[in-house]
């Protein structure tokens, strides 16, 4: 199956799909569900099955491109509406351009459906109850929190000073008639009349590089507005190594880190309450998904100790914690709640990826991957479940890379190699500038497929090369003693060449080395061959966007049929919102940590022989 | 026995401490116990067993002055030493000028002796533990956190963010070998190596005129430093009411409120700690007793609705409190405990003195009388406990009697009418300039003895008092067409006279009218009669300086033999301290909360005829 015919290695490895009446456009993966697309950009669609076409909730009508029929469609919305194009978006995959009605959203629902086809039924946090109360007098001098809260007493509510202070004035003033807002076990305060039918929230995933912040609407589930910015901290440094040696060289460096963490959540938090026209004022938790070093840092954490060995975290969980901790200035009293950390590189980003795509509860021995400087890998059955965090180095990454950069306008992020020559995709409608990450994947898988980077990773020799593939030897140049490969020449660029050079070839394959290498090991332990997995799920910002077929042909990722391969999506900002929605969730997260067996590789005596078997390529 | 000869009225109703080697005085009622004199003061004194001669640590020394041997001196301390002028301090009665010697603390107790005799088994809330720890190997990846918490996991501790952003760095620099420190359930700290052997919290009475703060070393349950002030918020008014009424017609009111008690406590705070050599940032905690009113301004929360019918609190308790909520910068995690209030005018400051004095515990019948511009009222007899609150009024206050002034230096405190004339104790060696509240109820119950003013409160008209008291006749004079008596004359003060009114005389029957409704109400609620009481207790600023003899007089308190009206000191601030002491006491005051029974007055629709007939003063 990793002899894949060259032009289906050429499909579009992602498509742009349009929503009206939203007029928002967003690029996805190939594949990718409409229901998922829309809602990890912020569209909300009414859904709370879960994605398997029983609650006939999640129609949509497309109105250009096409998505087949798939076998659910006719019996949930009847032929007519079939043949005027509606369909389950649960159910429909985005294989091309499309341009998409939305419903508005009917009912209020019970459940919602978010992460990778997750049902989570809406239990959030966040309560709100409208009560009428009897005055006080003389025979009934019940202080004022008392009244209150007996008339809620089948919770046990906590209240702090700050909404004592003037609760007396309040409930006067709305006449004893008010909405409490409660998170969790604690009374965050009152409103006058009846509330109760808005209540929101910002589920964030707070990536090293790229940070995501999504406002939801918490009484229906749906998303409102989603927003993502690069993460602040960049200047110093791309990866959470960088950043923690900059705290241990400089003692200014742990307070500029936490603030520059909180300037960036707190515009993210602006902007998706603009957009969603919501008053920051009445968002009332915050959910957070993030590796430990970026939740350390954020908290002002000192994370000299998770940088080095033996790993140690400062806590795995933080409870108590209010949005002002993260510099959010939202509801004064608003809560936060961040995600446990199973370890040091198995940070909260992977418990909630691997809840938002049901690690814990699918019975199908699954692979997840969220590739990335530092890879984690988790292996699940339903019965078991076991991670393990693989130092892939810096490929990804655009520093590492001659002509790396982010997957921005001008990046060159498929390629794909025919007998007519060779054809790259490139982010936005411009001349290519530089190779982002899936790019660089698919350039190398390419070339080793069509035979001019042998398995070893080197690139063939001149005269071999002009041998087998005339039509591309002038593309193959050396400067300064190295070999390079133009995937844009200078005239197609416009500039200088964007070039694949033999040490980028050697960055990715000490990346794919320790990546496969993780996860051989980890199905090792966990009793299972590589044929066995049923699916992978391939995660993080750059594991999603990926050609499933080039990472099969690196070896990146189990040899198996490329349906198997699934892009996940942003799956930490994901489970960030089911944990904002569900209680449940909540505490499913924290029971992960139990569940999950962590094995270490670094102290494994057998890694780095493993590791050198695994540098070659696979050959086709 | 209301019928007392003149000259014992005349004893000195206070006397001067000096302890020795600290160079303290203090002065303090006559017939308090010296323990209890030197722990008010911030003097320690050994002492474990609640002042019943059976520990035999409190022994003290008379250097000038003589206390009586007591029935357990010589058993305890042994004939010779008792010869040299020791003598148990439990057991000492100050009638005198004294100067004591007070030998240096011993062993470390187990239990401290506070409040009215009260023995309090030190259990305090806040805790340290010295642990050493192992260091983390990559197969001992606990987080830093619950490295320390297995090592104290008979605790069930909290941790919050702030703990832990410094936490791997010191658990590092310690080479973990550590104290923790815990306030309750919350660890908020640690520090470098052993330091179990020291500990300090503040108790705080903050009363509406006086605030007074003590520093106690918390392993040993004594006193370290004492300061007392008055209260920054004297410029909004006297009293609860015009500080409420303050924040009803000015919005900036209550934030200033609010500001003045923080910083009248911040001063206090700095005080204690530089009289006593602690560092702030080593005061782990802080209790403070106050009534609604002083706890709702201190906690900024509006306290409109305490000041008008049906007299509402926002809250009876407060849990999570910080030090930085009352403005106190100690440790930086110091945490505060409020002691819970019963009602709008039975505040957590009542609730203090009540646990202070045993009110719950003791098998006499006890009538305990606050007195002051609001007077609150207990009754108990360990069996059952009531409380209501008697609106007094403002005799006591400086400001309501025409000479009126605190008791501060040239207040006239004491006043006793003889067959030779009239003799005015004053306050400090100065010229008398004013009456304070204690001198007030002297003048009056003294003018009442001896026939000058009539039981009905009228002073006598002008020839009958030529008739009787010649001598004294020419103090009596008539300004504006109001009649008064010089307490000094013009030659006598070296100014203008210091006098006292008819209309002065007016406000204290409204006063003692008040109060001695309230308690005859309370007593009939109880079922008990006057005569059953066992004992009074005086309570608060002005209540432990007021003369027995006079108060029986006036019928302020019930008439009881002199010696069963009894001082009890600040019991607020001792109820501050015997919660920092221990929390079984903690919870006790909570329970307190159901166990007494309170009675309304502003509702019952006979306290106007009661009172009007209350105003006259008891014939002797």
């Amino acid at each position: 199956m990793t002899d894949a015919p060259a032009d289906d290695a050429a499909a579009p490895s992602r498509v742009t799909l349009s929503f009206e009446p939203a007029a928002k456009s967003v690029r996805v993966p190939t594949g990718v569900s409409v229901f998922d697309a829309a809602s990890w950009n912020g569209i909300a669609i009414d859904s709370t099955c879960g994605g398997h076409g029983t609650c006939k909730k999640c129609g949509i009508r497309v109105l250009d491109g096409s998505i087949p029929v798939s076998r659910l469609d006719v019996r949930a919305l009847g032929e007519e509406r079939v043949r005027d194009g509606w369909r389950l978006a649960c159910l429909a995959t985005a294989n091309g351009d499309l341009r998409i009605e939305v419903p508005p959203l009917t009912t209020r629902p019970k459940a919602a459906t978010v992460g990778v086809g997750r049902q989570v039924i809406l239990r959030p946090a966040v309560q709100k109850r409208y009560i009428e109360l009897e005055e006080p007098t003389l025979t009934d001098q019940r202080t004022d929190v008392v009244r209150v809260l007996d008339a809620v007493d089948d919770l046990e509510l906590r209240v702090e000073p700050r909404v004592l202070a003037t609760l007396g004035r309040e409930l006067r003033a709305a006449q004893w008639k008010v909405t409490v807002v409660v998170v969790d076990e604690d009374l965050i305060g009152i409103e006058a009349g009846d509330t109760t039918s808005t209540a929101h929230g910002i589920a964030i995933d707070l990536g090293t590089t790229t940070v995501v912040a999504t406002l939801m609407d918490i009484t229906t589930g749906t998303p409102v507005a989603v927003r993502s910015m690069l993460n602040k901290q960049q200047p110093f440094g791309a990866d959470v190594i960088s950043r923690i040696s900059a705290t241990m060289l400089d003692p200014e460096a742990l307070p500029r880190l936490q603030s520059l963490a909180h300037e960036t959540l707190a515009e993210l938090a602006a902007e998706v309450c603009e957009e969603g026209g919501v008053d920051p004022a009445a968002v009332y938790e915050v959910t957070l998904a993030g590796n430990a070093t970026m939740v350390q840092l954020a908290l002002g954490i000192d994370p000299e100790p998770l940088g080095v060995a033996p790993f140690i975290m400062a806590s795995a969980s933080y409870s108590g914690l209010r949005a002002t901790d993260l510099g959010l200035h939202l509801h004064p009293s608003a809560r936060a709640a961040v995600l446990p950390a199973l370890g040091a590189y198995v940070g909260g980003d992977i418990i909630a990826g691997a809840l938002a795509s049901g690690m814990d509860r699918d019975k199908r021995l699954r692979l997840f991957i969220d590739v990335g400087t530092n890879c984690e890998i988790v292996v699940g059955d339903g019965e078991r479940i076991m991670a393990t965090a693989a130092p892939a180095g810096p490929a990804f990454e655009a520093a590492s890379i001659r002509n790396g950069m982010r997957a921005a306008p001008g990046a060159i992020e498929t390629v794909a190699i025919t007998h007519d020559g060779i054809k790259c995709g490139v982010i936005g409608e411009v001349a290519p500038v530089g190779l982002c990450g899936s790019g660089l994947v698919d350039a190398v898988a390419e070339l080793v497929r069509v035979g001019l980077i042998d398995t070893s990773g080197r690139f063939l020799p001149p005269e071999s090369i002009a041998d087998a593939r005339p039509d591309l030897a002038a593309r193959f140049t050396e400067v300064d003693g190295e070999r390079r490969f133009e995937l844009a020449t200078a005239v197609e660029s416009g500039g200088d060449p964007v070039v694949l050079t033999q040490r980028d070839v050697r960055e990715l394959q000490f990346a794919k080395a320790a990546i496969s290498t993780g996860w051989r090991l980890l199905l090792e332990e966990f009793g299972a061959k590589e044929s066995d997995v049923q699916q992978v799920l391939l995660a993080g910002s750059f594991g999603t966007y990926l050609s499933a077929r080039s990472a099969i042909r690196i070896g990146l990722v189990p040899a198996l049929p490329v349906l198997r391969i699934v892009s996940a999506g942003n799956v930490a900002g994901e489970g960030a919102k089911m944990v904002l929605l569900s209680l449940p969730e909540r505490h499913g997260a924290t029971a992960l940590l139990d569940e999950i067996e962590y094995m270490e590789l670094s102290d494994r005596t057998d890694f780095n022989d493993r590791f050198v078997d695994e540098l070659a390529f696979p050959s086709s």
